[in-house]
């Protein structure tokens, strides 16, 4: 059962992972990873923080000589800025906070709920494990998840489909490697100029944008998921994943809220077979998922993320120990992280992608799940 | 931690469900749980099978005296139908099968997907599980989670906001258990005739509909799910409950797909405080929820109900076995469940809010948990 | 993952068990598992409760014309006693207790600590669920998963290889199916007579007697379980597997408790190969698992357990609510239940080698696994 | 759910660990860990590997100035010896293995199950995972536990009541933190010449010995566990924890295999009551677990060691590529672990320990846990 637990506070020494129940004699390589990280840091709209950081990963177990043992995998992002956190963030007693404990909640942020809920008495111990910042190693997580299915030629990439009010039509053709050089990890060139006009524009205004990203998983076979029991359909986990990231409030697949406007007989995806291509579907509606399994066409997420909270234009709050109200307003420089969520939906969807596939397809190591893989495709010609 | 299996065919014996880490000392009534079965059976747009099996739990352990022992709770459902089928569907060898194998997969179903997964030679291998009759154990799963919630007066309802292009407004105010006593589900009274001539006209035509459910849910204390680890988020496991239930395409918290599209400023809900209610939102767009943490706000919950998959009108599908083309149609009585679904998603959502509130305020008897709310909001109101 | 769930009460309606994460196509007859139910009510020095019980399962689900479906499978024992104890153990609030609420706890039982624990008023709320009965019907989830691993040769017997003072030599010649014809489940015919004498004597004293069993793995391949991870050991779950059996005290594999009394240079096995048999070893006094992974020789468990606990003798305990001492004593008619032990031990190993066997050869029917298993040996073989 | 994942290879950079599900607020040093890690490596018989590496654990995540933040906590003990290791064991493609391929499997290790299992060309990819080293880590895991359980004043310790055929009586009085300052960790000055003598001797020889360690928790709390599950009772979990630690091979619990000798009027603890201590027991042959529920006497474990797999004294095996048969003779320096074995099963003890506590009196923070832990006493005291 492949599983992973994630740990490291945004101002802490490091971001780790451990990645466990994944095969041996799978190729990975850390500049993979570095490219993912490099991805996540990318888009219009970051701020300096990105540069900063660069990240960069350490796999300190599981992985010799660019293959995978089958032990468990210890990723490791160092955070740069550790060094200027020490005293406020050190482990050991006598941490040097004094007049820098954080008591004002900003509104959009976990900050009141994760600091009522743990009874912390400074809200820097809520937000520094509710920032996004811990995605970047769920990135990584996610990497070498690619690198496995990867081998399969299942290959999962993300797109930006809306910024604020500015819809993009996808393209399919664009959705390739090369359009993480581009600003905005949007196919639509069209649209790509109103998109960056509307985060500038926000950011004057002191305002935030969110948006809409699709992620797009090719090649995954027929058969992954079960119908059998709700926590093992494909739809639910893919859903938990992508609504587990910061900031997003929506999940759909395939047509999505749209197939709920529309009749039956517009909705489902009439089936096809020829010897070549086996059983197929004559349109893609079900976003690649029925009844909970991959029915073998292209998986088809989309997630929304709400605006960053912004705090340039001031909200009204309460200081949580004082009872006094202000308004929060306090600089940052990130105004919209939407490419950067279409990474970390790429990297969750990866994950639990692998995670199927390889309850379907087990084994100890990438040969025996090879073997399992091929038998399955030669009773799926010869049906 | 609470955790339940269910099981059962659509034309087995019976649907089967244990509940295993409930807590002692928390009433539970059979008639509580036959309501919310009734409740899933009703709505306008079913057919006749809700007729034939007028849903009826059994209690068989885990009771006792009309108390919850704290030991595994199981809840059977009986098939009525059973005795028409046992020739079918016989569980030791020797069925009488014969010429009734079924071999031509219905498009928007999980038919092709789950036969070719599990290679079986017969779809309805694949249909008596993938049914949504499953459902109704499910829904007493979620009935015992609510009774458990209702001592500490938290209260989950769903009403339909969307039928095909029919579109509600929620008027929260109506609300209330009557709501299932009406046709739709729905608090808004003026779109009710459209909404049933909507689905008339679908039914002549041969086709069928879907819609939006919305499920809230009322007084959750601030503070249950968390933001420290990916899979302890309830807006996660929330969505994976929602996604998981049949013909489910999406899934939305608050504003949703909607906070998306509008700036920032215009998204995050103000905090607020007086010494009555202690801290709270001046707005609740995060519907409920904010780093993954329940804010102590009305939980607003939305998912979209593709059509039932309509077979009054041809789609076109291939025999897995002699790949003829057909062209799938079958006639069946229900082309709406809409207001059915909402009844399913009200259970899951008690599941998920039942299993993080006992992972915040554990113990093994109501007592106990008792002490620990009781402990917690007194802290919340002296913070 | 295969999993599963028992619930019910030993004087409620029904035992009842859901397996989920079996595959399809796994021939399952009913008879197999009331085989096992059997073997499990039989042995010398068992009272008047089995005679009334001839438990029999009843399959409800996930089995049709005796093959397994891959979906969830329940099994349900029916207490025939229930009739009897409709008053006493009802579900809805009103069953008739009074005078017969329990409030002396015997010692040696779960009733003192289960019922503070869970804050019970009626210590019979813990005695219900804490009795062996249980184990009924883990005995039948045993059977399936025996039924499985039948399929690749891989058979698991249990013996008695000690009552009280009384040992015996192990017999492994003898450990067949018709060993659970006699009395003792015990291969060593020239202690037989001493092991009965031993228990009716204990009998007679109004005293019980505990013993050893044993559990022998044949045919496990080479390679379940593993070292990554300590809670994916085969050695440790087997050990759980047995311990959480009521009454048992400890736990061995292979020379066990004696590997620690002898040197290093006597205790590990030496490796051999011949082309034949591929690897194997000289001894196997590590009992089939070495680094928590099985060796490909027969695993060999052994468990004590501790004597019933003794009510015609008295023995010294406190009413729980008035305080005062008491001697417990009552009359029970079981006073040496080790032979049922052996078949309860063999349904749990069954199901962890089942789990851990699924983890290696994955699949969603037979044939996938099948497959699995095949090219895995034949990897073996050309090593 | 308390949890944990660990990683590394024995000669990677470091072994990692990270914790999920610990409450916050729970005071932790990297000084009380250290201590921890320093018993593993003490103790009589090992050899220089363990001067080499004298772990220091680097808490990285999870703690801030000296007390749990309730996420996750990231635990790293590097390698010193990684320096010299790095051109073998290098993460990326291109390590520098040429003739150091590891192929002769040693017996009494995971070498040859592991390496076939994985499918291996180089036994090194077992070895390096099934090495004890891993327990390093584990020892740090469970010194959190014993951190959080310190605070309700549970102690665990573990000492060594057996080397070979040395037998030590148990002296409670001398179980204190002072015995680990000793050579052996066992509580019976009378034998410890003997014991050092054995361990000598067979050296000498080329040998190796094992031994039995006792681990006994004090002040637990009754009603840990429950008997209502097979998975949730605390004997079977605590079997699984010490059953995973390398070499063991059998786990008891109280008197344990002698509890299957002697009649059931010997083995039941008696049941007594005064106003100060409230319930207890006359005797403690349970070892404080009853109906798989902690009963409130001092639980007490017992775990044999089998002698390290020793390769002074040549034993017979199999080259796995060349098929050739030699006899496996490395030089190695420890040759009795058994009081190393005594610290990681304390730590194991008190992981599970802290995770059954958790379940009873759960909450976010140690003053939330407090307050259930203080509630459940008042009602014992009242009951």
């Amino acid at each position: 059962m492949l599983r992973f637990l994630t740990a490291g506070e945004s101002h802490g020494q490091a971001l780790t992972a451990i990645i466990e129940g994944f095969p041996a004699g799978v190729p990975i390589a850390q500049g993979f990873i570095n490219n993912e990280l490099r991805k996540r840091q990318g888009g219009y709209g970051r701020g300096k923080r990105m540069e900063i950081e660069q990240d960069q990963v350490e796999i300190l177990s599981g992985v010799r000589n660019g293959q995978t043992l089958g032990s468990p995998i210890t990723l490791q992002v160092k955070n740069k800025d550790w060094q200027n956190w020490q005293d406020i963030m050190g482990v050991e007693e006598g941490a040097n906070i004094g007049e820098l404990r954080v008591t004002k909640p900003r509104p959009g942020h976990a900050d009141l709920a994760g600091t009522l809920k743990y009874g912390y008495t400074d809200i820097r111990n809520t937000l520094e494990r509710a920032s996004a910042r811990e995605t970047a190693v769920r990135v990584a997580v996610g990497a070498v998840a690619q690198a496995f299915l990867n081998v399969f030629k299942i290959n999962i990439l993300g797109h930006v489909i809306r910024i604020g009010d500015v819809e993009a039509q996808a393209d399919y053709n664009r959705l390739t490697e090369e359009l993480y050089e581009t600003q905005l990890y949007c196919t639509d060139e069209k649209v790509l100029g109103k998109m960056i006009e509307a985060i500038d524009e926000a950011k004057i205004k002191g305002d935030s944008l969110g948006g809409i990203i699709e992620v797009a998983a090719f090649n995954v076979p027929l058969g992954l998921g079960s119908h059998v029991h709700w926590d093992r359909r494909l739809d639910g986990r893919l859903a938990q994943a992508l609504m587990s990231i910061p900031a997003i409030k929506g999940v759909e697949i395939g047509l999505g809220f749209n197939s709920a406007k529309i009749p039956g007989s517009q909705v489902h995806d009439e089936i096809a077979y020829n010897s070549a291509r086996s059983f197929y579907h004559l349109s893609n509606n079900s976003g690649g998922i029925e009844g909970g399994i991959s029915n073998g066409e292209t998986i088809i997420l989309r997630a929304a993320m709400k605006p960053i909270p912004t705090l340039y234009q001031p909200l009204k709050s309460v200081d949580i120990f004082s009872k006094e109200n202000y308004l929060a307003s306090i600089e940052r420089s990130d105004n919209c992280a939407v490419p950067a969520a279409a990474i970390v939906a790429v990297g969750m969807t990866a994950f639990e992608i692998a995670r199927s596939f390889l309850e379907k397809f087990s084994g100890d190591n990438l040969r025996e799940i090879k073997n399992s893989y091929d038998n399955y495709y030669n009773y799926l010609r010869q049906v």
